[in-house]
């Protein structure tokens, strides 16, 4: 499992005269074979704007006309190396002491560091945490790198709020559908097989994890309650919801049906959740008028990861979450682990080997690019001379620590970035090198119009984890250590952000050579 | 099976404070777990002004909040029914002779049944119908009728291009799964149990009809062909392809995989198909490109039932299509048993013993509501006198041999609608009397908006048969005669039209009692 990350030669291996377009009647007859799959399977975004209570317009989201090459090798290995990274970051989960002394230098100006450091104080103030188990969803995305050969990079790795697995699950069975009918086949030699297609079950694992850490939570604790279930806390207005639904449906559709409900982030999980004395978590929906609350199993996060959801209210929500009895997916230290700030400081020299062993260490630092911190430290001010040199400052991303895509600075913008902001909040960047990915061409399809170009993609590997704290001083337990899916997005080589929300990434799926 | 259809006690027999509201913000609650449901399960339309190969619109079709009471026993009777009406069209289009004297004063005054006619004798003047078996999937539309006590009257039945199947199965699953989640708990005593709301599998049922007759079609028989598959012929520009394209995907998606494609009538069908010498019909799609052709087993008609599309082209591709060794679902001739002066002279003493013991034509009988002809006759005379009046004329409605609703007039409308069309078309018309239904209270959820109010429902039951032509006067051999599931859509007691093309009418399920 561990060992060296595989390489394969690059980049003359990859498949010639790809994608197999046979002419323009072929591609829009395809195009319209997307769309109505899309509109049928929900592979859809809200039109926010258009939202009424009674209706809403929907468009589908961005994907490849044709799947996207990817070397079978690396896609496995990278399916491979999660049950490491959520062993690594399950144990940095429990490790307050070194979380903080990583962090601790955003405090002062990092107003979602602060909020979320703040609100684990807090909790440790008053009572502390009364669930031993927490729960995670993670999602290590990678590009390939070319060199001499091509390797696997990490672009960045999320523990909050992992959006794409359900729209990367569509597009998947999408894709293996499209193949079943035939539509590639005028490629001739250039065919898709269909077994070239992995199978995608995303949306059936992530309910697995939560259903898993709602046995974990056991029976009902609460004499009020009528139900124990999962609640989803999400973000009002979400064009995104076919995102997230799906999973909750997988939940009440499973052979032991698991209940599962949504509040809205901040101030619907104020007005209908409470405390009891013995800290269950207590939901208590309009829809229930005066009849017995749900009891909370499991608290799945896909809102809170933005600064401005954390005002007063936000704060108290969020405190109220972290001080019950619930199983948090993720937890509030694991949340934090997200940040980009970490992501640097584990390639630090030494910073591994405090985890893992030196063989899965070895394993996992394969797949880093060389991080800078942005502070006075003497490999910080090396950083900050790169980045604010043109020349140097090319080959470099510069990013904030905030989850998702959309933040960075990119290459020769980066030094004028730096002159507009005050020094003081440098240290809330790192820098990063460039993955110097292997474009290929491909047809994306997207409300941006459908366009043949160069693409570069991003492979996303899902882990869902378990875990028990074991003693104060950081020691954890895994209850469950799975890979539980992957996601594959794809963009034009000339665009720099993934961001599907801005209609610049797509879905795609990887076809294995 | 047959005998006398049930009636039950009415109207103080339906429940009372129906639907179980609590409040307003349970209301929004359950709206938006409808909104997302419909996204995420392709309950949708487009808006096909918003189309482009790259993107389109769409938006929720019109769904009921609340499931709506109707009488199980008349339910369960109106299944029951179907073999019956499924027995009576199968013969029915096989006896030629009959159908020729029931339209053929509609032949000069009505372009549609004069476009079929004329394909029908171009047929038999150009070699005959080569394909002996003949498949149909019906829908017989009853209300509810209030007198003395409730019973099921037939609106009309639909023989070609019958829609709304998807819809219905998706909504009724729908209800089910609001049910399951406890969202209509709160209304105490009136709750709403799941077993009170019958299992829909429609998608399922209609991919097996069309599966039975790609099985009796045989093994390929071109040797040009590389595969044998379902062909469903649409309109261009559909807005309502998510209730024709999940059939499609469950052929493929049966556990003996049926290739399915689609063709839009008529242009495509002329650049698409070919007919071999005997008669096999072709399907070469433009991304095959050079590649061997596909072999039509099954016509699933989803176009071709508007006279417009009967232009030059329309009548070259109908013919193509009837000439060919495919097995056509439906017949032309018992497309042509759609009209509505077919329904009318089925009310004809006699008529129905024709085709049905005395016990069946009974039991089918006693659904039928007066219906009158429109024509010179003693009846006819009758008839138009009654419509002209204005206060007789109030309890009636006129009729137009047209497929689906919208083109009806209503009560007191008709008499003005008939002094401005010429004399001479009245027999185009016939004359029904209203159905007087119970109206219960409902919240309606379409783009018009969430509106509670009266409502009123109705109920179609879908047939799929398969037959055999056994003589050429008129006998036919049942081989598959199936009760294939059933619609249930609902609208504002004070609008006329079902039509949810139009936004009035909504798709719902019966919750029985």
């Amino acid at each position: 499992m561990a060992g060296k990350t595989p390489a394969i030669p690059s980049p003359s291996f990859f498949p010639h005269d790809y994608p197999p377009i046979s002419s323009e009647d072929q591609g829009l007859w395809i195009a319209s074979q997307i769309q109505d799959w899309q509109i049928n399977h929900g592979s859809l975004l809200k039109d926010i704007q258009s939202q009424a209570a009674h209706t809403v317009r929907t468009y589908p989201v961005g994907v490849s006309v044709y799947p996207t090459p990817f070397p079978r090798a690396l896609f496995e290995r990278a399916l491979e190396l999660q049950s490491i990274y959520n062993e690594l970051y399950c144990a940095m989960a429990e490790d307050e002491q070194w979380i903080f002394k990583t962090i601790k230098d955003l405090l002062p100006i990092h107003p979602l560091a602060e909020s979320l450091w703040s609100i684990h104080v807090k909790v440790k103030d008053t009572g502390g945490y009364v669930q031993d188990i927490s729960a995670g969803i993670f999602r290590s995305d990678y590009m390939l790198s070319v060199g001499p050969r091509t390797e696997l990079k990490q672009v960045e790795i999320n523990t909050f709020s992992c959006a794409g697995a359900s729209h990367a699950n569509k597009t998947v069975d999408m894709h293996r559908n499209l193949t079943r009918m035939g539509v590639y086949e005028a490629g001739g030699e250039n065919s898709i097989s269909i077994s070239s297609l992995p199978i995608n079950n995303n949306i059936e694992s992530l309910a697995t994890c939560l259903a898993q850490a709602h046995a974990a939570y056991g029976p009902q604790k609460s004499k009020l309650a009528k139900q124990v279930a999962v609640l989803f806390v999400v973000q009002p207005r979400n064009f995104n919801i076919a995102d997230e639904r799906p999973i909750e449906y997988a939940l009440w559709n499973r052979d032991v049906s698991v209940p599962a409900y949504r509040v809205e982030f901040a101030q619907d999980v104020l007005d209908y959740t409470s405390l009891t004395d013995s800290k269950e978590l207590l939901f208590h929906p309009p829809w229930l008028g005066t009849r017995p609350p749900i009891e909370v199993s499991v608290i799945y996060m896909r809102a809170g990861y933005e600064s401005h959801e954390y005002d007063d209210r936000g704060r108290e929500a969020r405190l109220r979450l972290e001080m019950s009895r619930a199983i948090k997916c993720p937890s509030l230290l694991s949340h934090i682990l997200t940040f980009k700030k970490v992501q640097q400081c584990l390639t630090e020299p030494g910073a591994l080997d405090r985890f893992l062993s030196a063989e899965k260490a070895a394993a996992v630092r394969s797949t880093f690019v060389d991080m800078y911190p942005m502070d006075g430290s003497e490999t910080g001010n090396h950083a900050c001379d790169m980045a604010v040199n043109r020349p140097t400052g090319r080959d470099y991303v510069l990013k904030p620590s905030l989850e998702g895509g959309g933040n960075n600075v990119y290459g020769e913008a980066i030094s004028e970035f730096l002159e507009n902001i005050p020094m003081a909040e440098w240290k809330a960047y790192i820098l990063m090198k460039k993955i110097n990915s292997p474009a290929i061409e491909n047809v994306l399809m997207s409300p941006r119009g459908i366009e043949l170009g160069e693409v570069i993609s991003e492979l996303g590997v899902l882990g869902g984890c378990l875990w028990r704290r074991v003693d104060r001083n950081g020691g954890s337990e895994m209850l469950q250590n799975m890979v539980a899916g992957w996601t594959f997005k794809t963009k034009s080589a000339d665009v720099n952000e993934m961001s599907v929300v801005k209609g610049f990434g797509c879905f795609d799926t990887p076809l294995l050579f």
